[in-house]
């Protein structure tokens, strides 16, 4: 019967005097940082709340962001992390779907500061709030089925919803996290990806239960973490697969000391077998790890552990086994259980699944289904259960009658040595209906007709990109790291006066 | 919303063809194990039980032990595991007072056949049901709350209770016992406390989740264990302190290649620091770790991690820190929390707490208060939360004004190189009211003056044994391990026409 409060209670009790999060010059250890929770409990509570109330952060990280990451849920209110990426219509659409209150932001809210009663700036005006409080006991409003966060899925298509986790979907979480990457008590955990998004605060309850360091990266700068990750001795690090690449190419440029890491995971995007074997390369003491996880499940699904030990294994494309506590099946599209090898729609059980979509009934309803989460994902496991995803199933192309994979065709463009990054959608093509395109950067200099050609090497013809657009700036990215593909199809879509979700 | 099924239904389908256990000739892979819990489950409904009946299990540690503990609940039954060591009046009470309908054992049941409905002999009738038995999907009867097993406490003092623990219980623990030992799918545990104990049966739920093998020991005999563990390359084991202090002494004697065991943890009994060090040094590649725990809880409370590297700190007289999901507080007589550094009754909280003790709603209103189990245990925490038990507060000896921890002179008298097991206990004493007494099991001869005079050269005066008996054989233990005091007590207290209890 556990919620956000008890691994607070649990940190103060038991590691007070242990360091608990750096960032930039400002070092707590678990006493200040779980009094400042403490604190920040006493100073939301004097601003007549009541119980249930959502409170929006808009902000980069910071031990403050974890402090409300934290203290909104345990304190007896509902935390809406905002997608620091979002335009502004977007973000007023999350507040007012929500009916936030209060919001927390590190930048100058503009014309959200009208939808909310009151926005308190980070870091001043939250720490004169902090400096006046009294330290309030927290958890004492709540259990495990209270809502703990709403957090918006934005993402690349459709209206952005707000997915309901619960006090007891984020334990589960923390549960399934310790078991597939058994935090210590002497780890430094490197925290780069946004806090925002639940891939980002994924480890952030598993962290304070373990007692281990939070280690804030407030912007990613590759060479500025590398830096840190060399003082610190930092030993683990998530982040999505854009962030590793980059890490790891600093690291060939620029060689630091990064023996301390011994475990790097990945998740949030498919990843490239080139860019796993370059930042293996990056980081020969780490162990490998690729997670699959949707927000609505809390988010982890999948994990593949060791990828350094299976370099030339078919298995390196697969995103894992569930995780223990964690259910999946695929599914038909009549919803029955299929078997191993078949393609269809990947589900997911268990106590980490979202209680729903927030206001959103008929999406809830279409999207929990007997225990299920309904993932939207295409994709089949094997005969031991390891999950190999296909593609969004929004993101397939089909092309004549043939259905492409986009990341199976990203996964041929990226062993090209020339290339740094690729991405693969459909464009329109009067005669296949959707012809399979590319957008690149590249590492050096090349043409069209040489990656075509590379291509034609590795896979099937009418999976080869018809064209290809060359980037000479890295490709445009969601706020969780992912490429905006979105973006690239839209001047091609738009001449058909198609609307693109 | 996890029960006992789910661990099952993960490792079928997840590691269906690695290993699963090993138990004498008989080698069952996840497929096999689960297959027959599936069968056995079959098996079980087709003798017209309804759910929620009791179904006793008395035998030595086996695979069909394993299969029982995991399948009776995810059935829907409710598992009754019986103390091995107790006599005959002790187990009619157990299986009377839980209404129990059907005992499996792999011993002759005499009179105890006449308890229940049914007797099903371990191998012979159990295999017999399982080969005529259709499988069937266990889990569909039950929820998280629904009770798993009824674990009759026996122990040393007072009727046996039976601890009522939900399969959220079961759950909850093998989550803390995952955050602590960290167990992984390359593990090979060593099996060897008895499995109708709490401690016995801790690790079960999660080696199945994790993937890791139980290596199954019917009996303790420490060569043959060792033998083992060197054959089948072990690497962890959990055990009672004499157990650990048995296997190090056949491994000083008669040296194995233990170089695979990573892990060692002991728990049940106070351990004397003397004893640690030679099991340090018998296990030289392990991890060293004391729990601390009580059937009501499921049992795991605290954990002291690395004694290998505290060998001269006073931590290492401490069970160590509630694991990650378990509260402890320390109150005096009138159940307030007391600061630390001061000696108190220990009480305990987290979702693992039992739901009651069966049919006895009195003494689980006496042990159930406010959300917190009163274990009865003393003792006090440091400013880190490190819990010092001081002893059983039942078997503390108030001799004059004084209070003797019976742990404290055990710990002196340890630390004697004579001494191979001594158990410190009260007497009556016309002048003092109880006296310090010994119970020795000498490794070399020596004199009682001789040891008497080593404890003054370490303790106070009153805390000093005034007699010795000497053994020449083990002292006596009951089941879960545990030195029977009481025993040793009986003839001093006969003569007094006292009753113990």
């Amino acid at each position: 019967m556990h919620t956000l409060a008890d691994p607070l209670r649990h940190a103060a009790r038991n590691y007070a005097g242990s360091p608990a999060t750096i960032c930039g010059d400002v070092r707590l250890n678990f006493r200040e940082l779980t009094a400042r929770c403490r604190r920040l409990g006493g100073a939301l509570q004097g601003l007549g709340l009541k119980t249930g109330d959502r409170i929006a952060i808009l902000a980069a990280n910071s031990h403050q962001y974890i402090e409300t990451y934290m203290t909104v849920p345990a304190a007896g209110y509902v935390v809406v992390p905002l997608n620091t990426r979002h335009a502004e219509a977007e973000l007023a659409y999350a507040l007012e779907d929500s009916g936030t209150k209060i919001l927390l932001t590190d930048v100058d809210p503009g014309g959200l500061a009208d939808i909310v009663e009151r926005v308190i700036r980070i870091p001043d005006d939250y720490e004169a709030l902090l400096g006046e409080a009294e330290e309030i006991e927290l958890g004492t409003e709540i259990d495990e089925q209270s809502l703990a966060g709403l957090f918006y899925t934005g993402g690349t298509t459709g209206a952005s919803k707000g997915v309901m986790l619960s006090h007891r979907n984020l334990i589960a979480n923390s549960h399934n996290w310790t078991a597939f990457a058994q935090p210590r008590r002497d780890d430094i955990k490197t925290v780069m990806a946004p806090l925002f998004h639940a891939a980002g605060s994924n480890s952030v309850i598993a962290s304070i239960w373990s007692g281990g360091v939070q280690m804030i990266i407030p912007q990613f700068i590759p060479a500025q973490i590398l830096d840190l990750i060399e003082k610190e001795r930092a030993t683990q690090m998530l982040g999505v697969p854009i962030m590793i690449a980059a890490l790891a190419e600093e690291q060939h440029a620029n060689p630091r000391d990064v023996s301390s890491v011994r475990f790097v995971a990945h998740g949030g995007s498919p990843i490239t077998t080139e860019v796993v074997r370059r930042a293996i390369a990056a980081f020969p003491g780490a162990e490998f790890a690729h997670l699959y996880g949707a927000t609505e499940t809390g988010p982890l699904i999948t994990g593949l552990h060791h990828e350094e030990r299976i370099p030339h294994s078919d298995l390196l494309r697969s995103c894992g086994q569930p995780l223990p506590g964690i259910a999946i099946r695929i599914v038909d599209r009549e919803g029955n259980e299929i078997a191993a090898g078949e393609v269809g729609e990947v589900e997911i059980g268990g106590p980490n699944i979202m209680q729903g979509y927030w206001n959103k009934p008929e999406q809830t309803a279409a999207a929990l289904q007997g225990g299920w989460y309904l993932s939207g994902d295409l994709g089949y496991v094997d005969d031991n259960n390891y999950l190999f995803l296909m593609d969004r199933a929004k993101d397939m192309i089909i092309t004549g009658a043939e259905n492409v994979y986009c990341t199976e065709v990203e996964e041929v463009l990226h062993k090209h040595p020339a290339v740094l990054q690729a991405a693969v959608f459909g464009i329109p093509d009067k005669k296949w209906g959707e012809a399979v395109h590319a957008a690149i950067q590249l590492r050096h200099p090349t043409e069209a007709e040489e990656l075509i050609a590379f291509c034609h090497e590795h896979i099937a013809g009418y999976k080869v990109p018809k064209g290809i657009d060359f980037w000479d700036k890295p490709l445009p990215l969601s706020g969780p790291g992912k490429i905006l593909k979105r973006e690239l199809r839209k001047p091609y879509w738009a001449e058909e006066g198609k609307q693109i979700s």
